[in-house]
């Protein structure tokens, strides 16, 4: 399953790869992009180095989120300071390298990790902390450095573009497990200002909620002042990133980064009443976006075969509908249950029954309904009604599990009216095998 | 895998079975067990009926632990109703079928539930409300209620018996996916009176720490006061089921008795201080016996490969320490890892990161050490050292994880001393094969 793209034919492998990868994108304006094999991975060919930078002549703002692991990689603490010291003024490039995590690497692996700044400060001709870098792999092994450190002048030198293809290059070289690089793209209007959004991220394994649950990045040419961007970058990732899962694993790596350049002009979106109405729409472009990012790093869950979303509805509160959500979403009996295509409804609400709510409220047996809603618009099939089990026809059941999408619909009947949408995919054979051995 | 036991003779099927199966016991004075099949499993001849009754003259004490789950299965609610009206006192039997679970299954469940006691106590000529009443198997459909009433006098009044055949025929009967029944027994001393211990449980899905994570029954001829007997019950559990797991998942069902008849003799054992030493020393005889019983589910953990001790040691409290334990065995890809023998201690490193502690300072990095301990006695092998990763013989790494036991110690160095224990298998392709398709 595993893809490699070669460097100047782009090869899809997968089926999913035919279905997800774009064939061509709208791109932000004042951006460059791309990726290249430096040797990290061992194979000697696979991308293992990816950069992007804002081209355009104004600092760009940028906001991050980060893991909250204790064991945090050196990029994720090297990153870290760099966004707390410029307060995401002035970030102006991305430097990605996948095959090795730079995580639990000592000493060595802080300097490796700001060496990988410094070294792409400097050939890009950008002030000294102008760039934030993140690691994905392995953990414990410390970086090839000097071939990373070589390779990032030939990157950012011979291989920056702001075609589709050297989107698509950066986008595959962040990628480890992943079958297909995930990249999207978007445009929208705000009054009448045309704005341009692009994503990258990788996922596959280690992904798990109520964090930035991976490595990810989306640029655009909208003009957000750092403080609104990391609020309304914090908003869309607990309600995109932070609502997946694929193995409830929570990286020491796990970052996600927002960067806006202005470069298409129009008046600075910042943190004031003043601008509320166009905060307020780009927040929700921005979430929008993210939620499409983030649904494709669950398509491209190791081993995945369903995709699977659980709405919560009528909950006392957002925080509890998606700790119920997600206690589903999590739950290792349901997701196998998913793969066997079995219509084993007891183990979502043994999943409902022990999630982790504050509201004693939050969940009564005798007012939850569950439901499987079919994508293709036809009739849903009640499972459950009042807490009491319905009839079901059970070849109904299997039709509708024959699809790779579902939608499982939670109604906890409490009259609290709120509600939370959680995305996850089965548990199979191939996870086992994917991580059984990954390192070999 | 799944094994079937003929009534007349015990054919162990698994490997396991017959490292794990005892051939003979010393059984607890007082007490008959049997099991036969009454229905409620389709093949038409698996044990599904258990029956456990003192027959001491006098009554018993009893104490359970249940699912926190919301969704408490009928028989959970029965059980808990008799234990708060008796206090625990007089409880003689206790029924259990097994192939059903009896839960989500509205009003008539808890008819049926309730229709099992009283047939129980009637045919025994117990008082009302003598008999506590367990079911394991689907969630969602009503028992074939006809088929377990016509089966308890069959079976209370021809099968039950105190030889070591009656307790594996009543171990088997509560089964569902496990490989093999689950029966331990155990004499000791106090002073100068000897007693003994037998226990049962079921456990092989759905085994998830912090709470009652399964069926299981230990009975006992010592002499134990209702109030005594639940305090040391919750202790024992707290340190044996609570501190295993096999796939994160907790039970609609699950439920921890013991029963205590006296029948041995000797002076009852209360909460007075004047009980101190006796009180102290029952409890770590039932703790370890409880630790054993539980080991043998993570042994038939649904497609287990391996045995895997975690243990925390040095930690600021007892609750971090299983915390950590805890998240380490029930992170997918370590135990998808540890499946494909490989010494990712990335992984052990990052789910110690991502626990839920309750103090800050619990975990600390630059002081964390973490090792595998062969239990065949060699040289253990040091992968991490005061945060910092140590250079690890691979060779030694395989060569260890060859081995079906394992114990993984992590040293978080706080100085606080406390440690915990937790124990857990491996995620196998065959936990897919079996979730996948538990029904059909």
């Amino acid at each position: 399953m595993k893809q490699t793209l070669a460097r100047t034919s782009i090869r899809y492998l997968s089926d999913k790869a035919a279905r997800f990868v774009p064939q061509s994108g709208v791109y932000p304006k004042g951006f460059v992009a791309g990726g290249i094999h430096c040797g990290v991975k061992k194979d000697g060919k696979s991308l293992d180095l990816a950069l992007l930078h804002n081209t355009f002549g104004k600092d760009a703002s940028a906001a991050a989120v980060f893991t909250t692991n204790k064991f945090k990689a050196a990029p994720v603490q090297v990153s870290q300071r760099i966004i707390k010291e410029t307060k995401g003024s002035g970030i102006n490039s991305i430097v990605v390298n996948s095959g090795n995590a730079n995580a639990v690497t000592g000493a060595q692996g802080i300097k490796d990790a700001e060496d990988m700044v410094i070294v792409t400060d400097s050939v890009l001709e950008s002030k000294p902390s102008s760039t934030l870098v993140m690691s994905t792999g392995v953990i414990g092994n410390n970086l090839p450095i000097d071939s990373i450190l070589s390779g990032i002048p030939k990157l950012a030198l011979s291989h920056l573009g702001d075609k589709h293809e050297n989107w698509i290059e950066c986008a595959q070289a962040i990628c480890t497990t992943d079958t297909f690089p995930k990249l999207v793209t978007k445009q929208f209007q705000i009054n009448s200002d045309t704005y341009t959004l692009a994503g990258l991220c990788k996922g596959a394994g280690m992904i798990c909620p109520n964090m930035a649950t991976l490595l990810g990045f989306f640029v655009t040419d909208a003009p957000v002042s750092p403080s609104a961007l990391q609020q309304i970058l914090k908003y869309a990732v607990d309600r995109s990133f932070n609502s997946i899962t694929v193995d409830g694993d929570m990286s020491t790596n796990d970052t996600i980064v927002a960067i806006a350049n202005g470069a298409a002009g129009g008046e600075l979106i910042e943190l004031n009443s003043s601008c509320a109405e166009r905060y307020a729409a780009i927040q929700k472009e921005i979430t929008d976006f993210a939620q499409q990012l983030a649904q494709l790093v669950v398509r491209d869950g190791e081993g995945a075969t369903k995709f699977i979303k659980i709405r919560v509805k009528d909950s006392l509160s957002y925080k509890d509908a998606k700790s119920i959500a997600s206690s589903v979403a999590n739950s290792s009996l349901f997701k196998t249950a998913m793969y066997g295509k079995d219509a084993n409804w007891g183990r979502i609400l043994c999943a409902i029954g022990y999630a982790n709510v504050s509201n004693g409220n939050s969940v009564i047996p005798s007012k939850t309904s569950v439901k499987f809603v079919p994508v293709d618009g036809s009739e849903s099939l009640q499972l459950l009604k009042n807490g009491e089990p319905e009839k079901v026809d059970e070849e109904r059941a299997s039709q509708i599990l024959e699809d790779e999408d579902l939608v499982i619909e939670i109604d906890l009947g409490t009259g609290g009216g709120q509600s939370a949408d959680f995305w996850t995919c089965d548990l199979s054979h191939e996870y086992v095998t994917i991580n059984g051995d990954y390192r070999s």
